[in-house]
């Protein structure tokens, strides 16, 4: 399928990148009831390896089942389904071909105690993205943590043997760490940090979180009030961080975090639309309600992004 | 285009090296305005990642976009632009060939707390630099953390492998860590300290910092007050810095930190000039300033140099 | 240097390339003369190697001299000079960064029998290519060769190399062996297939021969003439070889063989610019004539591709 | 050039080294006025890297060149100059061939808090000193520091790959670390051992520093004192070192610290000499004295270990 | 010991070479009798895998024990000794230092059917001699023979690989094979085509054989008539062949073949000189004489050289 001017915009930000890696976007961005929108609506389901199963799935039991996540991503229309190998393993013959997937590389756990810093273990590889087909890998970092430094060093050789072999690169940038208050952690400033240290790492999609009007850097806070920089409101937050990707240059998705009543995920969906951001990735506020619930609220999601809403 | 006198004359002083590189550095003496005069100025961008980007950026919102700094330096005639991996792909088709460019091989950010030790994440390869067509690797180096013997090894790894491939040496080498005060940073003894490490490790083109009048270090601050070393003035330091730097067979440029008055900026490049020092590196001081007030600031840099102001 | 829309229109037909490549495709197009037309004259030196160090040099003696072809191609304002590893190594530190250069990385020689084959020797790495500085490798294949599958294997696996290290890929594709007959070397049919060979196999600069209107092939002979292809003129076959080169999207440039009369070389260089080929690769033709003499037909050429004469 | 039965004697006791090694150090041994003689005079510049540029070199400001340094070894007619990588480049074309050079290829800095621990940086490899055409990597181990045995670990790699490829090793043994008190550091007993050690990881040349007659381990104090080993002079001292590298079977260097009055070098030279050791590693009483000023002290030195003065 | 005007005038033709292999070329330049002119006398002793034992040492049976060659070498004062692995094993010990060895790292013997093709089989590493200290491999090739592609590319790879080790490469480029009739072994147009294909290759030091007035190839005869090539004296034929070799950049030693009487051997020498040679590898005149008449023979030829005869 051809491209749409939408998305050959998109993509002309990608300057010397592989037709592999360039491909593996266009994929994803002409894929599902956003393709060629130049937004995206991800499924990601890490969270059985990160807060445990019944903290999970125990919601809505059928979410046990990995099939239960590709065939809600693929009848939602979304873009693409992002989890760690062993749940996409589980369904990759049944689903091939029908959905985009990206193969979430590292994963963190809640079985660490805090003397062991926060840190994730790499837990697939570029060749097992190959192997499975998949258009992406999916990588956290914790700018914020002692660990930061290792964990870029991790992604850095993971993306250049990625890109070289034709396999994009999404990075989770997930501030946290003995640098951050927990206020800290979705403050506007660290957030718009995150986005621009993905981005000079060289990720190909960004995914961050929404943030708070909080400002926890003294350095920076100085510089957002002399220079007025306008966070009063999520959009205006959103656009701040598109900025800090390169000006647009990079797709940046947003995620919502634990889940929360239906309105404030369609004001969130607002919110990144009218700052210019390229969608939501968004996990536990879909598979932890009923599947038609859930498909119901990723449909409307989906108009917002189309404008309908 | 062949070299000058005085580009040959800097050259001789690399024995032994490949003509790869020996190409690149000529490449960079030959490029922009002050082409073969001997002198660099190097535009920087890295504040994004070490120091966010709304306090980079946000005083020239224009500087979001990574464009413009291709752009900036190619306009305002300088030797070679500087950023990481990320920053230079996202313009690395439409600038390909108008300005050398200088791959910053690794990274620190504001988002480290200080048990987290003074250090940066290696964050792009030689093979990156290769595929991008850029003409030196930079890496930075904290002389006095306790983590400089770590990153000692990792550019003297990446340095040998470079200079088999044909690509050129840039090391920041900033003093900073456990063994430093603040004040400690800047004095003189620590930079022609900072200037010698770089010179000994192999490095092709050493960037340090200005200097003030300050010695750190008890057993230096005796050498120079006995050997009455004159570190009166900024040009008289420079001088000792290219002294410390192998006697001027190495080539050092300067850089001169945070935004400050023009007429500074001037008065550092005519110290460097006088005191026999390679040029200036300089970023926060152009980019976060209107463009062309920025361009107006490095011609009179430029003229400054040629020894015309 | 920016590169000019003839440049940018070149280059935009190598899609999918790294900067690397781009970049030394653009240093190539934008030196000399031509710097800029996207016309190139290349001095090729390598006939040491396949005739002969007298049969090559001897009516010029000067030219037994490395350093006499550097500075003849760098006074001659063409824009690469290709020779084997030893004579790029004999001038490689003298002349870097003056004049592009193109590592010869295979040979042939006129020593063997005919019950060796038609084949060339691997002589250089793509290492070397980078050790020395070069912007491109070239290599040598014999379509119609029983050697020729070999060959391809070879090239294929040097330039993979070569351009994910970001040196360019220059295939000399000479039609000779036991597939054809002495006519079929220079034949239309022969020459229009060798560039697609070349082509097919990822060259980023084409060399073929100039060619006769004689038809080699039966099958090939009967289309040309029941599609009234034209081959009546050299432009003409200029311009099917073109065709042959994916329409005009890589460049391509002709030899003219042993040395000839000047008006010959003229009417050559004549054909090649009006049947839109890119320009010419001329050895024996100006190093075998005194210096001078050279300067002026390399001249008078450029005017040619400039569209003055 | 044959050796002499002097150093035919030394070369014996490397019993199964390689050919290559071997005539390594008979190239040290036979080189210099001492050649041949059995002792050997080294001229070691690490001291910019260890003490910093100024407190080495600003006494005689001309050393800040490493041409200077190259020049002064050749011309006192010493058997071999050691540097580390950056100071061996800046000459290997100038001075190739003139003398042996030994590449130090760890070195340590005066900027390290105590927290850092008491180690050095891997700074050049066994191909750098390939390339450079040394005769030997040099290498500091510190005996009693908390690092020691990650150096121990870093150096019989080196030496192994070294030894494999025909270049020597000389290792640096200077107790110092949590394990020493600051006199146990020139204790004799640990001063014997640090010679035992270098010995035992298989140093073909082993440099310790002169002695007091301080015992720092109370279980090695019992043994002096019961066996009643001689340390009552620094002759006495060297003997009891000599005996500790394998009975003189290893080829020991001493150096003497800290600039200081002629006439002790003069008696630290025979001190050596007398007890048997091998010679001198001597930097800063050397090149922070004029240069005639220091070919003469060189010059007696030589003379005192020809055993004329 | 510092190189002649005549060495470093040499060696300034090597350029971009490693700092490593010039000095192995200025070690055997600056060795013997003939040390420092520039001209060289080098004995190689490959002839017992080549011709067997009996018809190689028969004649003066001293000579099938290796020392006799070691001593030999040293003893007249020649500039380096070249022989097959085993043969320099023997005496590596004995011998270390005493003279410049090369190791012939590939082999050819009498016992091969002319079914087999003209070839050698490589028997030595660049390993290897670095482990027993050599300054250089030696390596044969048939310029002529059917095999020989093979053989470059062998040589090509194992010369990049010595380059980069510190070790220089001699090519012994004797043509033979089915493309050359027996008078064409020593025709002027081979010999001089032999010695361009060896520069090429990147030979640091040449070996060919002295020529007849005899030309082998057509249209080379045509060359050589037409240019009124002087090939009429052995001195103008030498003269010739160091055209061939980069009109004189690369060194060039000539071999003169079976035993002949010593007036025809003195006369090669003179004939060497005259033409601008770099001196003789002179194997089976030497060691199938008597040793003292062999002495007396290499100090005329090394009397010859000095201009003395």
């Amino acid at each position: 399928m051809r491209a749409t001017r939408a998305v050959q915009k998109i993509l002309a930000g990608y300057e010397g990148e592989t037709p592999g890696v360039k491909g593996k976007l266009r994929q994803m961005l002409m894929t599902g009831k956003l393709g060629g929108t130049g937004k995206m609506v991800i499924l990601p389901v890490d969270q059985g390896f990160e807060h445990g199963p019944a903290r999970s799935f125990a919601p809505n039991p059928a979410a046990y089942d990995p099939h239960y996540h590709y065939q809600l991503a693929i009848d939602a229309g979304l873009n693409a389904f992002a989890a760690p190998l062993g749940m996409l393993e589980a369904g990759a013959d049944t689903f091939s071909g029908q959905i985009p997937t990206i193969l979430k590389a590292n994963s963190a756990n809640s079985l660490m105690s805090s003397s062991a810093g926060k840190n994730q273990a790499v837990t697939a590889s570029v060749d097992d993205a190959l192997r499975l087909g998949c258009a992406a890998i999916g990588f956290t970092i914790y700018p914020g943590s002692d660990m930061a430094l290792d964990m870029f060093e991790e992604i850095s050789a993971m993306r250049e043997e990625a890109a070289a072999k034709g396999v994009a690169t999404v990075i989770w940038s997930y501030p946290r760490g003995e640098a951050l208050t927990k206020d800290g952690e979705t403050a506007i400033d660290i957030a718009a940090y995150a986005a621009q240290i993905a981005a000079l790492l060289g990720a190909h999609v960004i995914k961050i979180k929404l943030s708070t009007d909080h400002l926890e850097l003294k350095e920076a806070k100085k510089v957002y009030e002399d220079e007025k920089i306008d966070i009063s409101t999520q959009a205006a937050r959103v656009a701040h961080c598109m900025q800090a990707a390169f000006n647009g240059r990079r797709l940046v998705v947003f995620s919502g975090g634990a889940k929360k009543g239906e309105n404030s995920v369609y004001d969130d969906a607002r919110a990144i639309r009218d700052g210019g951001g390229n969608g939501s990735i968004i996990g536990r506020n879909t598979f932890q309600r009923p599947r038609e619930e859930a498909l119901k609220m990723l449909g409307r999601i989906i108009d917002i992004y189309k404008g309908r809403d």
